[in-house]
């Protein structure tokens, strides 16, 4: 039985890819593993039926075989963990490739889920403005320490791509609709890779093809 | 041999075990597990030599056998993977585990990191305040999703302490000196659980003596 995960039925990002279940598909797409979607509306997420996968009442989640996940980072780890080609083999690599997963979620999604809010949420603010600026420098921060240490690699552990490509990536897509990616030319190159992947693409196409039915049923 | 920490040589936080090296002393501490610790001062943390361990520049960092790693939660996690006693033995346990060291880290440290900065660097702006109750908010939405899930149970996965909670005690000890976690009777009783662990205690004494041994060297 394949394995089945939530997500949006109507994503606020309108199809662009940007939400979080679009980590878990591109991570199943990578490994090959087919999968179902039970797609939720909002209104539904805080429901007990809900909580009872995810306690704090967000997609994704994870159900096969009698685990049921919660937390995009710890499905794509789970997946990288049950099928083989997104962590090393050697313990090292892959200990590696742990630590830039965790680094992609702790240290580098913040600020820039920080710089998402404040665009959503302070946008009738009068100090909106000065408070994007200490943000987006905190973004530059960490952009420019991961730039200097990506150099001219092509992914984040030992060359090769891996889970923590599929956190990275995506995380550093949450950007899109700004310029500061582009301020670092090498990450710009590693995003654009990124989303070249195959995989990739057949995970984008899915997760906009459910934004698409939802617009169409709206229209009728 | 003993694997190699980092720490601040004078941590910001003055000897409050807030600084993210308590999350690796009290992983070790509860396996037992013996360990160095290289203290850095603040101005060195940006030197090539210590972005060699963690391109981010901040502490802890963790070496052993060949080994470098940086990012608090992947270290509690090696640590926990390498040494019995911090995850289950069963699959499924040790993935939700794994969960809730990523819910910790990526879902309810987040807003609580903010609510930090915005005391540290907003501290003269005018807005401050309006800042400040909006992101308590979002603290406290996740802090009453945390609460409703842990209910009466002791610790975050099968009612029994590991990595999870070692995360996670520290990431809600970084809200002390406010009374927010005093909201939520079974989070504050969940916290003083953790900090009652002689293991805590013996990690909390050692990051405690850097800090006098630091204060003293300066008075002298």
């Amino acid at each position: 039985m394949n394995p089945t995960i939530t997500a949006f039925r109507d994503s606020p990002d309108e199809g662009q890819g940007l939400a979080r279940d679009m980590r878990v598909r591109w991570a199943l797409e990578e490994v090959g593993q087919p999968y179902d979607v039970h797609l939720l509306s909002k209104s539904v997420l805080k429901e007990p039926e809900h909580r009872a996968r995810n306690p704090f009442g967000s997609i994704p989640t994870w159900e096969a075989g009698g685990l049921t996940l919660f937390e995009s980072g710890a499905i794509v780890f789970h997946i990288a963990e049950t099928f083989e080609g997104l962590l090393p083999t050697h313990p090292n690599g892959r200990a590696r490739s742990i630590m830039w997963m965790f680094a992609a979620l702790n240290t580098v999604e913040p600020p820039i889920v920080d710089w998402e809010m404040a665009h959503f949420f302070e946008k009738d603010k009068s100090w909106r403005d000065e408070h994007l600026a200490m943000i987006e420098e905190s973004v530059r921060g960490r952009l420019g320490d991961l730039a200097q240490y990506l150099g001219e690699a092509e992914w984040l552990v030992d060359d090769k791509f891996g889970a923590a490509d599929v956190l990275m990536v995506l995380v550093l897509r949450r950007l899109d609709g700004s310029d500061i990616v582009a301020e670092y030319p090498n990450l710009a190159a590693y995003v654009a890779r990124g989303v070249a992947r195959p995989a990739y693409q057949r995970a984008f196409a899915a997760q906009k093809a459910v934004f698409e039915a939802a617009q169409k049923q709206r229209s009728c």
